[in-house]
């Protein structure tokens, strides 16, 4: 219990995704940690490894090395003073009583529910995560695809986010976005409707409400899905929070889905999360008049998103190599389309009312007369061209459907 | 004038993009060529020539070679027939006549108007062109782009295609399409209005006005530009020369844009022929639900067409290479965007109404007090907070744009 007791103090010291944080823990573990900050001094070997990061950081400008290492030392200072300043503040007891109340869980790393592809995530790994829900993380996100894109979404964009939210739940894929509005509300309202479960990763606390008018939607999530946070309780979402928050979005997925994003939004923050992750990226392209498909449509230009139209190409993408294949979109095929090129153009070649001759209709197609009565013959006997006194005509109603 | 003669002749005889004719000619000129059908003997070499394209053609199935070669005789016996059947039908004085009367005039290769690209049709090459209008076809053409598309066009289609008409114009590069319904007709009266020339190739004679509702587009288009065809004077238009028609448009422009195109759409007849050329192509996205998409996600989605949202992105692909860049879209540039991501993290940690001290900054923003004081100095230079009796808030209306 003190591993759980000391993820919950580190998770009020340092802010989520604090790599400094994450590299003290794993080279010390969480009680190591939270002992050296509590005693207000890092290791040497700690802080060798910290101004080496700052040396390769500065890497390329001429400077003196020493001078560089003193930087390194007053900066690492600084860090472990914002994280002790913040000791008081922490209270694991009441933390765990306060997720007791609401009926969330605290998992870590080694639990069985810890999905433990957010080990990609090396030192910027969540201490724990807080969950609220009915679902199992794990199996939930196992096979999942992550669905994000603008908060102002146009009614294409909602539409696309609810139909893929539903169709990859259908498939039997998770559906894991950020709870807000726009497309990703519209994502997990789609999962929703599929009685399947889907996972919103939050920016604030499990227990924070964020967007508010979201109250009923997280309820249904909470039922059918889970609600996931690596924030400690009652913490306000922020926009450094917001972004942080993206990249366990990107890690939780087998593959992010960008559905309408502006070339300044923050789903491209989570595409490039889910690209450094190895994991696949694609993009729903858009109208090229709407601002909001332009992100999208940028992503593919630049070759770092597939562009998806369906949600089985969606799962082409991120399914077994070869096994997972999306139907090629074909249109109808006509009956017509089985005659040979000759036969076409000798039916190309038939009047529409006085009827032809065949050496005319010959002259007219371009073969020779063998041919053509020979292709005629065929042509009536499928109900293309008929004869009349003149010769022959096409038929009113060919068997094909339109001409 | 004897070869010319002979071309009007070959041009009745044959459909437009036969290439066993394009090979008569090419192996002993049109007068040649001419001279061997109206004397019904193809010769020796050339009857090899073809038995070899047959054999070829039967590679992989077993066979017995003699067979094969008798066969390739009946079949080019069959082929020559269907030439002299209509030789009676040529008569070049009066597609001359026709020619003048409507004001249009005959190009062979050689001339100085014939665009040497064609010659990259190899035996399909077309035996001579039909124009119809006051620009000269050699200079619209050397820079110029194929715009194309479905005639079943959406309004979104219909934008698109004359916006990148319109922007295409502009920029100095000339359009050429096949003067249809929909995506052809928007790009055309897109160049129109920026008083550019547009080449229209057409499936049919140039004195025929097909579709018939194009009566004043194509008078537009011969004012400023072209109309085009390979067709002889009063020849109707029929499914396989719109096929071949469109080698025309791909040979005759560096790149290829499908702007709309169903799966099943000529339009992707056209690009098929610009990859087979080397020409560009490239296809604009639109929205996954409209079918008039489709064909353009599956040609992005195979890698054979660049996803082009801008007239700008297609002069990319088609100009010189880093010559002709277009600009990377981007979204505006807010004043926050040039603090430092401590400065926006000490900034995220200031309220909004009721003001706090820097030691509670520090602790909300995760950083040290010292860092907090320079921070909030240069905020409130910068104008982003102020200080009130209780510590420092957030200015209410803050340098930048949107928050």
């Amino acid at each position: 219990m003190n591993d759980r007791f000391a993820r919950l103090t580190l998770m009020r010291l340092a802010e989520p995704g604090d790599a400094v944080m994450g590299r003290l823990v794993a080279a010390h573990g969480p009680e190591g940690a939270l002992a050296q900050i509590r005693a207000g001094r890092l290791d040497a070997g700690f802080a060798r490894w910290f101004a080496g990061t700052r040396r390769r950081g500065a890497a390329g400008t001429a400077g003196d090395e020493t001078a560089l290492d003193d930087d390194a030392a007053v900066k690492l200072d600084r860090i472990l003073a914002s994280w002790t300043a913040r000791l008081e503040t922490a209270d694991p007891d009441r933390d765990l009583a306060d997720g007791e109340r609401i009926g969330a869980r605290l998992i870590v790393p080694g639990d069985p529910e810890w999905p433990t592809q957010l080990d990609d995530l090396g030192d910027s790994r969540p201490h724990a995560l807080w969950l609220h829900g009915e679902a199992n993380l794990r199996f939930s996100c196992v096979r999942s695809v992550a669905i994000v894109g603008s908060r102002a979404v146009t009614p294409y964009g909602t539409h696309v986010a609810t139909e893929f939210g539903a169709g990859l739940s259908e498939r039997g894929y998770g559906v894991v976005s950020g709870g807000a509005y726009g497309v990703d509300g519209a994502a997990h309202r789609g999962a929703l409707v599929c009685d399947a479960p889907t996972v919103a990763v939050l920016a604030c606390g499990a227990d924070v409400t964020y967007p508010t008018a979201h109250h009923d939607l997280f309820a249904a999530v909470r039922t059918q899905g889970l609600l996931v946070s690596e924030c400690p309780m009652g913490v306000r979402p922020t926009r450094p929070r917001f972004l942080v928050r993206n990249r366990l979005i990107a890690a939780l997925s087998r593959g992010t889905l960008v559905v309408e994003a502006a070339v300044r939004s923050g789903a491209l923050n989570t595409a490039g999360h889910a690209t450094e992750l190895n994991r696949h990226l694609a993009a729903v392209p858009g109208p090229v008049t709407s601002e909001t498909s332009a992100g999208c449509h940028r992503l593919i230009r630049q070759g770092a998103a597939t562009c998806v139209t369906t949600p089985a190409e969606m799962i082409e993408l991120v399914g077994a190599v070869g096994g997972d294949l999306a139907p090629e979109p074909r249109g109808p095929v006509f009956p017509r389309d089985q005659l040979s090129p000759e036969t076409r153009r000798v039916l190309e070649a038939v009047p529409t009312r006085a009827g032809a001759g065949p050496a005319i209709i010959a002259l007219a197609a371009g073969v020779d007369l063998d041919t053509v009565l020979s292709c005629l013959g065929g042509l009536a006997a499928a109900g293309y061209v008929e004869r009349v006194p003149r010769g022959w005509r096409l038929r009113p109603s060919p068997p094909s459907g339109p001409p």
